[in-house]
């Protein structure tokens, strides 16, 4: 079974720095956060910190949606509906390539003792929008 | 009672031409797409056509959350849950003042018999976000 592909149109939005990512809260309500993310061998990453809401949503349901917009032009972006399959982070390797990837230290938003997973996107169904072709 | 304000810092924002509008389907995967506003009297409407996924997401399961992301600053932005009161766009009143502020006709976008609605987008928790500060 393959996942649905994204067309050679929109492929570039995924060099955008940053995501939104939409997960459902517990009273049915979607939470959108912007997100880091890196792509390794065509799948999209996520390293988030197990104390953050997004998190627990994941965890309690994985549906999610990735989403980025062309910050050059609104009216083109990429959606893609998805299931997040969760991870521990072992040795926080993950994070340590993302934060390579921003040129930062992604620990400095994390408190002593926070633990980080792998957040990877499963695409079921992509969007790709261009309202202004 | 009185609905959480949006914070100065970030009442710019609602100048954007566009918004991300999230939905939850009914196999609970969050549907975002980027929609037109307009913001008379300190609320946000929306015009939708009753056809589209969104509207019948919404007419299902009104919890809803408006986002508007900086493009200058993709770190800043607003993220807005709340509850969409629909109601008939009678005359298309609401459409066509939507259509002058983006200085376009609405109905372009419609079939013939095609119907529209007003979403108030009625706040519950106003997040206002700059990673960047």
């Amino acid at each position: 079974m393959s996942a649905p592909e994204i067309p050679p149109t929109h492929r570039d939005l995924l060099d955008a720095s940053v995501a939104t990512l939409a997960t459902v809260g517990a009273d049915g309500t979607p939470q959108l956060t912007e997100v880091w993310f890196l792509v390794e061998d065509g799948t999209i990453g996520i390293s988030l910190n197990t104390t953050r809401q997004k998190t627990k949503n994941l965890r309690a349901n994985p549906a999610c949606t990735f989403f980025v917009l062309d910050l050059a032009n609104p009216a083109r972006y990429l959606e893609i509906r998805a299931t997040a399959e969760i991870t521990p982070d072992a040795g926080r390797r993950f994070a340590t390539k993302v934060g390579a990837k921003y040129d930062t230290d992604l620990s400095v938003h994390d408190a002593p003792g926070d633990e980080r997973v792998v957040v990877r996107i499963v695409p079921r169904r992509v969007n790709a929008v261009d309202m202004s072709a």
